[in-house]
C-alpha cells in the first residue's frame, strides 16, 4: 500500500480553504498512484477550533465540506480529522473524529478516546470520549485508527493525567497490521523525541508499523512542528520535515532502513518562532510588522526572527531614544537594521516625555521620581508604535521575554503593546542562545548587544541587575515553579538558594498576574507558557 | 435540628484567612446552640482555585487547615467544601468534595459527581467525578449531600450538557430526609429564580427539604450573589441576603410559612457590580480607584458604582478634555463629581497630543487624519490615568461597556487601560437602565448625559451612530450571537434585519478578538461574558 502522509498547515475556521487544500492534495496523491492519503487531527476546522464547535451553523458547514471532500475522493482512500455531532449524546454534544472515505463514500468514523484536558487542552469542554478504537480494512491492511493522545498513555510517558481506558490495549485485541495516528501535537522543546518514543512504544506493543500524521504551523499561541513519523518496532523509518508542509510518502511493500534524527534544539526553537510569527501575520492577512529597536538583545533577536518570517522589507524597527539611552544603543540598532536589511526610523521621545511631565507637574509636585516616570517612557514608545500600526497597517511585535514576563519586569501598555509577544515564552538564557545561533555564520546581532549587561534604560545607568537577581537564577526558579509546580522549600533546597529569595520571586510571579492577563498572546515553545494553559487568579492571597 | 447556613465571602488561596473565618463562625454557631453549620463549595480555597490545585504544597496546606478546622469543631457538626486528593486515582488527581466533621473528627467525604466543564467552568481540568452521592446520619436526619451542579441536571433546566449519571435518582434510592447542597454558583441576571426552581424540583422529587449554601462575593471576573436557600416541596421557606455575608438560621423542628421573593433585576445588577469592584480592590489590598470622567453615561455610571463600592473619598475622576470635547462634557463631569462627593481633576490633553503629532509629522506627512489620531487621544488619557495609578496607588477602572467591547468600539491601551473593566459585561441598554436606577430618588447622573447622543468625542461632532447602528440593534444581535450561538441567517430572519448588517456586526465581533484578549478582566453578569468563558481564536477565517 502506498500512503501519502499530508502534513498540512490549516487555518482555524477556514473550512473552505482547508477543504480546498485537502482536495488538491487528494487529487495529486491519486494522480501519483497512492492508495491512501492521511490528514491530521481536526484538519477540516484547524486545531484548536475552540468555541466555533459550539456554533450549530459552523458544525453544519463542517458536514457540508466533508461531503465535498468525499465527492472529490475517487479511487483513493482518505482519512482526515474533523469534529462531528455525538450520535450517542451523553455528556457532550461532539466527538473528535477521524473520517474514512473510500471511492467517494464516507465509510466510517473513529472517535478520539483520550481527551486531553490540562495545560492548553480543553477537549472535555466540547467532546465526549469515543467508546473503542476502530480497525478499518484498507487494501489488505487491518488499519487501527488512533487520534493523538490515544497512543500516549500506554507508553507511561504521560505524566499529568491517567485515563481509565487504554485504547492501545483494546486495539491489541483487534490485531491491527498497521496503526495510524492523526495528531495535532504542539511543539515544545524536545517534543519530537518524546513523540518518537511514544510511536516506537506503540509499534513494539502492537507489533506493527505506526504512522503519525501531525499538523504543522501556528494558530495564535500554539505552534505545530509537523515532524510526521513512520516507525516500526525496530525504530524510525521516515520523518517529515519540521515546521513546513510536506507530503511524506510511504510504500509499505518496500523495506526501509532505520534512520536516526538528531535535532538542534535552538534551531528548532528559532524555526518555531519564525513559523509562529509568519502564520500569525499571514493568516490574519497582514504583511508588515514593526517593533521598538532598542539595541538590546531581546529586540535584536526579535527583529532577526521577524526579518526571516516576514522578509526584511516588511519589517520596520523604530528606535526611540530618551535621555537615558546610551549612544551604543542607537549604534547597535543601526548596525543590526543594516545587517538585516530592515527599515529603521528614529523618534526621540524627549519632547513627548516633557509634555507629559509638564501636564502632570501640578499633581505630582513634591513627589519623588519613581517607577511612574519609567513606565511613562515605555508607554510613550508603545503609543508611537501603535500610531505607526494604525496609520500604516503594521502589527506591533512585543519583545519582552518569559523571564521578564514572569516577574513583571515589563510595562503594561508600554513594552507589552503588540499583537504578539514573540519571546514571551523564551527565557532570557534562551534569548542569548538564539542570538548566538543567529550569529552562527557571521555577526548579525552586534556582539556588544550580547555582551553588555542587560538594561531597560529607563533611568540613569540602570541595569536589570539593580532590581533582579541574575537571569540564570531567575530562569531556574521560574522553570521549577511554573513548569515543575515545585514548592519554594523544594526549590531552595535543590538549588541551594535562600528561601527568602525564592519566596520573593514566587510572590512577584503571582503579583504580576494582572500584567500577563493583558499581555499579547505569546508563542508557546515550552511545556508551560503564560497563556490559556496556565490559569491563576489575579486576586488571591496564597502568596 | 438547628442549622446555620454560613454564606461566606472567601478569598482565593487564602487558606489561613478562610479557615480562620470558618472557625469563628463555627465557634459562634456552637455558642448559639446550633447542631450543624454549613459552608459553601470549595470554601477553604475559595472558588475557583484554578491551577493552585495543581501545586502539591498548596494541597498539603489544604489538608493542614482542614485539621485545624476539625480541631476547632467541638460539639457541633460541620460540612464544608474543599478539594482533596483522589484516592481512587483514575483520570484526575483531585476530587471536589464536602467534608463532614463531627466532634472534632473528620467523619467522611462526599465528592461532586457532575463537574461543569463549559463556559467559565473548567472542573474536568482538575477533578474526577465522584462515584455516588453520600447520605450521612446527622442528628436523626438522613442528610443527602450534593455539590452545586449535582442537583441541576435532573430538573431539565440545564441546557449545555447532559451527564451520564443522575445523582438525584441515585440519592432517591437512599431515602434522604434532608438534602444539603453546597454551592459556588455565580451570579448572572435572573440566576436566583433559576436556582430556586432547581431546588424546588429537587425537594419535590426527593420529598424532603433542600438547603443550598452559596458562596458570596467577587473573585476576579466571577461574582457570587449568595441568596442561599431553604425550600421544601411546597415552596421557598427562607432566603439569605443577596451580595453580602449572612448566617441563615434554620430550625427544622419549626413549621415555616412559604414566602415569595421578587427581585429587581437592575438593583441586582447594580449590587453585583458594587461587590465586584469592592472585592477586587479590597482583596488585592487596594483602597483607591481612579477613572477617566468624560461626562458621558458610561463613565458616569462607573463612577457612581465606584463611589458606592469604595467610598466617595477613595475615588478620583480625571477629566481629560481635548479640542473635540464639548463644554457640556466638563460641566456634567463636574456636576456628577460634586453630587457623588468624589475628587475631580482636570488635565487637558492638547499639549501632549500636539507633541505626539509634531514628533510623528515627519513620518505621517501627507497622510490623511484617521483612526490613528483618535486612538492617540485615547492612549494619552490611558497613560495619564496609569501615571496617577503608579504614582499614588490607584487602580484604574476601565468604563467601556459590553456592546463596545463586542464591536471593538474601544481603543486598546487607551480607554481599555485598567485593572478591571467594570461595565465590560453590561450592554449599553443596561447602562441606561443602571443610570435610571442610580437616579431613582434624585438626579445624580446629569440628565443631559443620559439624554444626549453617545459620543467618543475623538473628532469634530463625532457620534457613536456615525460608525455603529443603534445600540438596541447591536445589543439584540450581540445577545443572539454571543449568548445564543445563533447563525446570522437565524438572527436576520428573527429580528427582520438585513443579512448584510448582521454579517457585518458578527465579522466585527471576531475581528476585534485581539482587543478583548488584552482587555482588563470584566465583571461577569451575563450568561456569556468576554472572559475565560468565551474562547475564540484571534487568527481565524470563519468570518
Amino acid at each position: 500500500m502506498k500512503i501519502s502522509v499530508a502534513q498540512i498547515n490549516t487555518t482555524i475556521g477556514d473550512l473552505q480553504g482547508n477543504a480546498k487544500k485537502m482536495i488538491e492534495k487528494i487529487s495529486g496523491a491519486k494522480h501519483h498512484g497512492f492508495d491512501l492519503i492521511i490528514f491530521p487531527e481536526l484538519a477540516l476546522t484547524g486545531y484548536p477550533p475552540e468555541d466555533f464547535i459550539l456554533l450549530p451553523h459552523f458544525m453544519e458547514a463542517v458536514a457540508f465540506y466533508l461531503d465535498q471532500i468525499a465527492e472529490a475522493s475517487k479511487e483513493i482512500a482518505v482519512i482526515l480529522g474533523l469534529p462531528r455531532y455525538n450520535p450517542y449524546r451523553r455528556e457532550k454534544g461532539f466527538l473528535n473524529s477521524a473520517a474514512w472515505i473510500q471511492n467517494q463514500k464516507i465509510m466510517d468514523f473513529a472517535d478520539k478516546i483520550l481527551l486531553p484536558t490540562y495545560d492548553v487542552f480543553d477537549e472535555r469542554r466540547y467532546f465526549e470520549p469515543g467508546l473503542e478504537p476502530k480497525v478499518w480494512d484498507i487494501h489488505q491492511y487491518r488499519v487501527g485508527i488512533t487520534i493523538c493522545e490515544d497512543i500516549w498513555q500506554h507508553s507511561g510517558l504521560l505524566e499529568s493525567t491517567l485515563y481509565k481506558q487504554d485504547p492501545l490495549q483494546q486495539l491489541k485485541e483487534k490485531h491491527p497490521t498497521l496503526v495510524i495516528n492523526i495528531s495535532a501535537s504542539p511543539y515544545s522543546l524536545q517534543k519530537f523525541e518524546k513523540r518518537m518514543q511514544i510511536c516506537l512504544h506503540a509499534a513494539q506493543f502492537l507489533e506493527c508499523p505506526v504512522i503519525l500524521c501531525n499538523q504543522v504551523g501556528g494558530n495564535d499561541s500554539l505552534l505545530f512542528d509537523g515532524n510526521s513519523l513512520y516507525v516500526d518496532s525496530t525504530g524510525l523509518k521516515k520523518r517529515a520535515k519540521s515546521f513546513c508542509e510536506e507530503e511524506m510518502t510511504i510504500d509499505l511493500s518496500q523495506e526501509a532502513p532505520t534512520i536516526t534524527v538528531k535535532r538542534n534544539q535552538i534551531e528548532d526553537l528559532y524555526q518555531a518562532l519564525v513559523i509562529g510569527v509568519r502564520d500569525y501575520f499571514h493568516k490574519l492577512g497582514f504583511q508588515k510588522g514593526c517593533l521598538g529597536l532598542s539595541g538590546g538583545i531581546d529586540s535584536s533577536v526579535a527583529a532577526s526572527i521577524m526579518a526571516e518570517a516576514l522578509g526584511p522589507d516588511q519589517v520596520l524597527g523604530i528606535a526611540m531614544p530618551s535621555r537615558y539611552s546610551s549612544p551604543e544603543s542607537i549604534r547597535d540598532a543601526t548596525l543590526l537594521a543594516n545587517r538585516l536589511g530592515i527599515d529603521l526610523q528614529e523618534i526621540p521621545i524627549e519632547p513627548i516625555f516633557d509634555s507629559y511631565l509638564s501636564s502632570l507637574l501640578p499633581f505630582f509636585r513634591g513627589k519623588e521620581t519613581d517607577v511612574t516616570e519609567e513606565n511613562l517612557q515605555s508607554r510613550i514608545r508603545g503609543t508611537i508604535l501603535m500610531a505607526f500600526a494604525n496609520k500604516m497597517g503594521y502589527i506591533v511585535v512585543s519583545t519582552g521575554n518569559k523571564s521578564e514576563l514572569a516577574l513583571g519586569y515589563t510595562t503594561l501598555y508600554g513594552d507589552l503593546c503588540g499583537g504578539l509577544a514573540l519571546l514571551g515564552d523564551v527565557t532570557k538564557q534562551q534569548v542569548y542562545a538564539l542570538a548566538d545561533w543567529i550569529n552562527r555564520n557571521r555577526e548579525i546581532i552586534p556582539l556588544y548587544a550580547i555582551q553588555r549587561a542587560p538594561s531597560a534604560e529607563l533611568r540613569p545607568n540602570q541595569k536589570d541587575s539593580d532590581s533582579l537577581p541574575d537571569y540564570s537564577i531567575i530562569d531556574q526558579i521560574v522553570a521549577a515553579y511554573i513548569e515543575g509546580h515545585r514548592s519554594p522549600q523544594w526549590i531552595a533546597k535543590k538549588y541551594d538558594y535562600p528561601l527568602g529569595l525564592v519566596n520573593e520571586l514566587i510572590e512577584r510571579i503571582h503579583n504580576n498576574e494582572f500584567k500577563r492577563r493583558q499581555a499579547p498572546p505569546v508563542l508557546r515553545v515550552s511545556e508551560k507558557s503564560f497563556s490559556i494553559g496556565r490559569r491563576f487568579p489575579i486576586v488571591q492571597k496564597w502568596v
